[in-house]
């Protein structure tokens, strides 16, 4: 059995696609032509997702190498939304597609096992990988880690955040010379060493923005056993040039894209859109990363 | 209609107790007497665990200031899990008794908005504080406290965590000489100070663990604005005086104690044990603060 490293390691070589699609549901942007009937009912709106997010992965699901949901979208629904991530876990699963959950769980002791086992073990919500919040330490991520491992499973952790508002904690100069970003990655490369495959890489990936590509260059030399996912590709204002220091050697990192590849049109056509939206930044990476 | 933070005030002015019931529920941990019939089947587990802690409730309601539900424990049960949470909350609202959802979420932007939506806003989540983690910056923060602030709800940001693991970040030295956490603080008071009340409280509050006498000190010193929510009392090894200096004349902090307050026998009696452990614990913070 693959680990999910190798999983994603295999999926680029075998697909040459660099792609993450990003599945951010957001109901007030759905097609009307999506639901039967559409209104504030969180049971119709969690349909209506269900609907239109099953109809975009059957049409994209050979040019992406995975599929990432945001759990905010489907928490905010109530227990309609979060029977439709289960779902939509189910059929990208079913298609051996690797899936991650972009939660940014993190907690202490006994209660980030518990984290660590509803998403990385055996139930409803178990998928390939989860993003994981380092600010409580590494205590707090070692769970992770075990569950991870155990289960041939992988975890994202932040280091480099898309947002502006990263600046404020994660570029804070420390007294050591070093940003707290940089110290998180040398933590984490620290636990990734002990647990590498035969391609070079650990279940403990990372987040590093694409909208920070001076940062994305240190961290690639910082973290070499990590894969990169790296959000704020498009709408965030990330390029393919921006991102191809994330890979190495065009492997080692995949690129997420959530708003730039869905509700791009409110007509029949939104999986088709989406799907030559998906193989334009996929042709845009691979052009990027050529050398 | 009484802000989060006043409904805090009142209920310790009134009650006379600083005791934040903390709602772990570990299933491997519940008497068999709670459940008619226990497997490893999660309905069978969220139907338990509803069981104990209602009663829980029942015979702690009236020496308690508030309850705060760890979600991790919940969502490891699955949908099932989920449902029980969501009935958890409702019955601690009828009670009109304040319930914190203890979730550490955080994210950026629109993602921000939807789980201070699911959690502050108006549906089977919404609770009157969500906990909060700072790492991806003040904006990823503002969501919260906007939605906080137009609902009458608040929130507790992660400041120095109660796990030994809380040194590896939160206690790093910057070049300015403050301490990560401290400047977590600072920004944080600054935030807090354009929405406080009459009693001197924002809807801004935030986490310092019990297991850092000294920190706490320096903390209740940088945020006067803020409510202290305290975990690590018991178990974890804080102690009442431990915890006297997070008040304000007696104000302005509740202490979590989850593990020292139940699953204390495997008998009948359970609930009135988790009582008298809550009375104790009231007792002793109540001590330690006279002064």
């Amino acid at each position: 059995m693959l680990t999910f490293a190798e999983k994603i390691y295999e999926v680029i070589e075998e697909k040459n696609t660099r792609v993450c699609l990003g599945i951010d549901p957001r109901p007030e942007s759905h097609p009307l032509t999506a639901a039967e009937r559409f209104d504030d009912d969180p049971a119709q709106m969690a349909k209506a997702l269900l609907f239109y997010f099953q109809a975009i992965i059957e049409a994209t699901h050979d040019v992406v190498a995975c599929y990432k949901l945001q759990s905010a979208f489907f928490e905010v629904l109530g227990i309609p939304g979060i029977i439709a991530m289960a779902q939509l876990i189910a059929d990208i699963k079913s298609r051996e597609i690797p899936v991650i959950l972009d939660a940014k769980r993190g907690d202490i002791g006994s209660t980030a096992e518990a984290y660590a086992k509803a998403y990385l073990a055996d139930g409803v919500f178990s998928v390939d990988a989860l993003t994981v919040n380092p600010y409580l330490g590494i205590d707090s991520i070692e769970p992770f880690v075990k569950q991870a491992d155990s289960k041939n499973k992988g975890i994202f952790v932040l280091v480099k955040t898309s947002n502006p508002g990263s600046a404020d904690f994660q570029d804070l100069k420390l007294s050591s010379g070093e940003s707290l970003y940089e110290h998180v990655a040398d933590s984490l490369d620290a636990l990734s060493q002990t647990v590498v495959d035969s391609n070079g890489y650990s279940p403990i990936g990372v987040v590093v923005g694409a909208t920070h590509p001076q940062e994305l260059v240190k961290m690639r030399y910082a973290l070499p056993h990590s894969i990169f996912l790296v959000p704020g590709y498009g709408a965030q204002g990330g390029g393919a040039g921006d991102v191809a220091a994330a890979f190495k050697k065009g492997n080692g990192a995949i690129v997420n894209s959530s708003r730039g590849l869905t509700y791009l049109t409110d007509g029949d056509d939104f999986a088709t859109q989406s799907r030559l939206a998906a193989e334009k930044m996929r042709d845009a990476i691979n052009s990027a990363i050529s050398f």
